[in-house]
């Protein structure tokens, strides 16, 4: 009978030793080493079907490296280096077998790119949707903690490269900003960051408020991504640019970065745009053709009553 | 609108600041410190509605409870201390709320009195049943390891309790071994350990394959749990008690402990019973009534097709 142990060997097969994993899959619980001086880091995003992709629409793949990428997106907010992936899942009953296989071999390939290891998990199958869960364990990087609560007046506010859009299909390819992140800790006076789930225009609150500073937004100066449609108005594509969210680029707050540094990130394949400044005043203002008004959120909150 | 981040501010209120996470939840990743010298341990578990547990028939409270011991359990095996847990859940949309303030009451008052910090997680609702993910990091204890790996010919097999039965209600309320494993690791040469899930008759496949060695149980000498019926026969008792999972008791191997060291145990609450022996030749029997016989799996394995 294949089942829930024939499913976990053919995981255990694929998966490599590693030095920081003496012991993975197939015990109680994983063992880990992190690099002596490091500190720990430790995520973890919870993906359903039909809320953050679709089974019946989008290749198995595609869905793994989802629920890899968004983990690594948040190692990369805090400019960590990931180590091992613990996977959970709950998969349908009919079909589990080779729906797990195809999104094990995304979640492996997106691994492999990124040095971690798939050290564990949790095989279960149900009469439900799909459900899978990543932790990602990752260690700091020379000792260094890079929070959402170190935005300062006077910063400028940046992003890693152009928003909105994502849903139609960039939410299941994008990069995750692991190498842009430890560029901008080594070049950048690097005060506060996070990576863009929900979008600018509520992620943004996340630091304003851990770092109880304001902020102000110049919506000229918003990369807008080609997956908005050119036919909108600019009002309209900015809107989408500020709310569609899964954008999944950095967001951080830094004094202004010299011209020439932007240059050096530029040829290393870092692109920063300058987005608006933190100020002491609370609050988040959008300016527009002139005007200045507050920013709506926009960015969607799951609703739970 | 009561949403996802009011729930989320909720939960932040209700942790505590603890030594080994400087910097818990609200941030893209917790930090986390482990003493030096030890290895980290990691394990997570998914549980969902109809599966593990029923929401129309059971207290949140319960089920929080649940979901948090069930990875203490998991350290447990592991004699490892636990430091901090990771929650990931699928909320029903509809009453998500009161269900999900119900959950964390039974995690947190369980992390409580295990020491454990509630460190961070990712809140989701949507139209399915409810869906909870723990992940739990500890640390090793002085270094040691206790893996599955390390049976040996000759070890006899004790478990820490009586089995069977645990489905009627135990498995919501059972103690995880935390304590029984940390006095085993100092009073006993501790070869190999897990804690029973699937129960006695799947779980030692594990050890036998992964220390490749076979063992032999004594069928009168399997403790069955009073959650047993009295009313069936002795075989059927024994049958319940290997195959009916969810025990969470410990399953060791060790070289055979001495009347004087097991009654040190019990007097430190830690109830030791031998129920077979490690032999170098594969396979496992069952030695019932003066015949051996092969042991039946029994224990449950999820059905992946």
């Amino acid at each position: 009978m294949p089942g829930e142990f024939s499913l976990i060997d053919w995981i255990r097969q694929q998966t490599l030793a590693s030095p920081a994993v003496p012991v993975g899959i197939g015990d109680d619980a994983a063992l880990l080493m992190i690099t002596p001086g490091e500190e720990l880091l430790v995520t973890t995003d919870m993906l359903m079907d039909g809320r953050h992709f679709r089974v019946s629409e989008t290749a198995p793949e595609l869905i793994g490296r989802k629920a890899m990428a968004v983990n690594l997106s948040d190692i990369a907010a805090m400019a960590g280096r990931p180590l091992a992936a613990f996977v959970s899942w709950a998969l349908p009953r009919s079909g589990g077998r080779a729906l797990a296989e195809g999104l094990f071999h995304g979640l492996h390939q997106m691994a492999q790119e990124y040095g971690v290891s798939i050290a564990g998990g949790d095989t279960n199958s149900w009469d439900g949707p799909l459900v899978i869960n990543v932790t990602l364990i990752g260690e700091t990087v020379q000792g260094r903690r890079v929070l959402r609560s170190a935005a300062q007046p006077g910063d400028q506010i940046y992003v890693t490269g152009p928003l909105g859009g994502s849903l139609t299909h960039r939410h299941l390819t994008f990069t995750p900003r692991l190498q842009a992140a430890r560029e901008l800790a080594q070049r950048v006076d690097l005060h506060a960051m996070l990576d863009l789930s929900d979008g600018v225009a509520s992620d943004l609150r996340h630091i304003l408020r851990a770092s109880d500073v304001g902020a102000t937004l110049i919506a000229e100066q918003i990369p807008v991504h080609s997956d908005v449609s050119p036919k909108l108005t600019a009002p309209l594509r900015i809107q989408h640019a500020l709310t569609d969210g899964e954008d999944f680029e950095l967001l951080f707050t830094a004094p202004a970065i010299s011209p020439e540094v932007l240059i050096q990130l530029r040829d290393l394949s870092v692109d920063c745009y300058s987005i608006g400044t933190i100020r002491s005043a609370p609050g988040c203002t959008l300016r527009l053709g002139g005007q200045e008004g507050p920013l709506p959120v926009g960015g969607w909150e799951h609703s739970i009553d």
